[in-house]
């Protein structure tokens, strides 16, 4: 039998892992600075818990587990009749199937802050790094089991938690020195333009042929807007904001000319406004982006996205915004929340483009220095050498076998990148000085433990 | 809808993912000492990568996943009656199940080494914490969802490999501060005692009832051997064994008595005798164990096992051996191994109970110091404040609401045991000189921003 991994699951080598943690060392500091604390969840999840959290789409892409004690039943023509009834419907059976594999972060999150909530101190801050699975069409970059990394704070409706993420997005990024746009947007505004231009009920039409501006240019908008069924009266109030040319400023003051009358509007004006006075963003690029319109069914305030400025990846490496009923799915109600998620995987192949993981981080194996000995004599002084450099926090190793030609010992340690070797036959024990071999320059130093110990630190 | 746990899994919070962290960190540092490299399988294996390795009993607990295109078949006469077949036959079908969840790292690891053959170099030594479900029934300390902790090395015949692992449990159990006992047992020295005994086929029943010598002293063992049909002679033979007092150097020379002269117990001997002579154990005991017989099946030389010598929990924390043919099952011959697993989850529970976490690895919140402000203008001088104690490495929050009452805010840091607190208003705003508040011991000094961040380093 030829073994083979599933579809659109990856294992992960030494040297991926290394740079993987790297990854997550990184983020995972930051969010310790801004006060996120971690918490972690079940793969598994009640099949209830997920369903009808991700639209009907979304629901076809959930793993579900078949029930163990399915084999065992010993009422097998209701399982059988409920397994026809999942064929002809298309929904699935409590008699098949109670669990899933959970398929993303934030409504795990959710059942855990409502089930926790009495223990929880709010406003709540956490940060979650795990793999989520969805039964997708695996393709270049996109995976059936991949890594989400989400920071959120629950129980505040204060623009402060939006520019602490702010913050937290950018000093990370600039520690990856992944240099990055951030963009910002806010449904309220979304919201007011929409019902300003007489079609509150169209907001999604209106911000995908916004969001086309780029491509179809001015004239292209409008006629998808017309196609929409958008009045001409709308297009009219929608054009100006289509034309417009300037800075992010004069684009608020547009904005506020056209829908600072209007209620919801002019709040999603201030909170921007608010956002970009108080910003500590220092690497990043800030952008005020109309058209960012992500999860429009879910976020109900600030809207963030951010993309990298270098490399071949045009789509976004984070994502996140405000939303106000997260927990109320599952009863717990007006818990207003802000959060964003790292795409690790994204980020992972930009920076492997850019070469941005440090050397020290992408390393295969792990081992600073290889002893090479002669026979079972060196070999059992080399072991008590290892005990030594071990106790002083050097990563080292005896090769294996005793009496192999030292050529294959110094072949293993080369193809292993090992950085340094040591020697040891019957001179060496007897003298206690040793070579020290720098496996990349050549050089040889004769050296007491000691010595090897301090040249290693 | 009042949301749950699927049963016999948890939620980590901040604390327990703390502390978890700190014993995966501990681990990680001592695996890299002795070169082991991390790698990563999905949660994910095809359905026939597991099936077979665990026998019929662990085959039933393997979780399986429904296949995602069920809903869509339009064969579905055929899935019906593969899902019948599989009622009646109780064995699971393509058309409805193709991938489970791992059961544990140890059948993903030699399917990753048997696809990665060519670019891995070997001896190949690895670790992994991932982790593994299983649908057993969930009982106090047994878990569906629950980690392993792998270190192997594959490739390699010499025992030098099993004093590295030694060396390692005894190294990684004494930086965790945890009193153990570490036995030791030979495949061989078994093999050679049932042969010896003229029941070369009887093993698993010999090793049992040697194992109840404790619980049912001498005779017991006796009358189990007689009903397992052991022959007179054959009990004769063992009971010297059964009686024997002394030291491990007196057991060693008492089994060389026995069956030195049959080739694989001579064998054995050989190898737990260089084992004991070579060790480099210094904090764990270490106890030659007879009756110590995990994993028959599957082990073929050493076999470890590690115990804590405090608490309550009396079953192994650690076990491991020597395996000849580990990636066979995938068509890589004569690949030895020998590797150990830490029992995460066990570990965890003696750690808690003998109160062995740091106190720095046990607190739910992230944060060192939080800023209480009277109004919005003292709120917005925090932020900047922030900004600069990040920067520095200090973990810190502004509250995020302004406006709201000292006290409330006092009330939040303390409910979060946030160790510091600094309350800024107009005062420290004209004189950037704040008050840092110890919330343990109630003092309070009055420093600069740069006397606070010293002060915190």
């Amino acid at each position: 039998m030829k073994p083979s991994l599933p579809r659109g699951t990856r294992d992960f080598g030494p040297a991926d892992v290394q740079k993987r943690n790297y990854l997550f060392t990184v983020l995972k500091r930051h969010f310790g600075l801004y006060g996120f604390a971690p918490i972690e969840t079940p793969a598994m999840e009640q099949l209830e818990t997920l369903t009808g959290k991700y639209g009907d789409e979304g629901d076809q892409l959930i793993f579900k587990i078949l029930n163990s004690r399915l084999n065992e039943s010993s009422e097998k023509n209701q399982v059988a009749g409920a397994f026809n009834e999942m064929l002809e419907a298309g929904k699935s059976s409590k008699l098949l199937t109670e669990r899933a594999l959970r398929y993303d972060l934030t409504v795990p999150f959710a059942r855990f802050v409502v089930m926790n909530q009495h223990q929880l101190v709010f406003p709540f801050r956490r940060y979650q790094i795990q793999p989520v699975w969805r039964a997708d069409k695996p393709q270049k970059g996109r995976y059936r089991e991949f890594w989400q990394c989400d920071a959120d704070i629950i129980g505040s409706e204060s623009l402060v938690n939006e520019l602490d993420l702010m913050a937290l997005m950018d000093s990370a990024f600039a520690e990856l020195q992944l240099p990055v746009t951030i963009r910002l947007n806010n449904r309220k505004i979304l919201n007011g333009l929409a019902a300003a231009a007489g079609h509150a009920d169209q907001l999604t039409d209106i911000t995908v042929a916004i969001d086309k501006l780029d491509k179809i240019g001015v004239e292209g908008v409008v006629n998808e807007l017309a196609s929409k069924g958008i009045s001409p009266k709308g297009i009219d109030f929608l054009t100006p904001l289509l034309r417009f040319q300037g800075n992010q400023h004069e684009k608020i003051e547009l904005l506020r000319s056209l829908i600072g009358k209007h209620e919801v509007g002019a709040k999603g004006i201030e909170e921007i406004t608010y956002l970009f006075e108080n910003a500590s963003v220092k690497h990043a690029e800030l952008q005020f982006d109309l058209t960012l319109a992500r999860g429009l069914n879910y976020y109900t305030g600030t809207i963030f996205e951010a993309s990298a400025n270098a490399g071949t990846l045009t789509s976004s490496i984070l994502g996140g915004g405000r939303y106000d009923d997260l927990t109320g799915i599952f009863g717990l109600k007006q818990m207003s929340g802000v959060g964003i998620s790292f795409g690790i995987d994204r980020i992972y192949d930009v920076m492997e483009e850019l070469n941005l993981f440090p050397e020290a981080a992408s390393k295969a194996t792990a081992t600073t220095l290889m002893f090479v000995h002669f026979d079972v004599a060196a070999q059992r002084h080399c072991l008590q050498l290892a005990a030594v450099l071990r106790a002083g926090g050097i990563a080292c190793e005896v090769y294996p076998d005793a009496g192999k030609k030292t050529n294959k010992q110094f072949d293993y340690a080369n193809k292993r990148q090992v950085p340094y070797v040591v020697t040891v036959g019957s001179d060496e024990m007897a003298s206690a000085v040793y070579p020290l071999k720098n496996m990349q320059t050549g050089e040889q130093q004769k050296l007491t433990l000691n010595g090897i110990l301090d040249a290693l630190k």
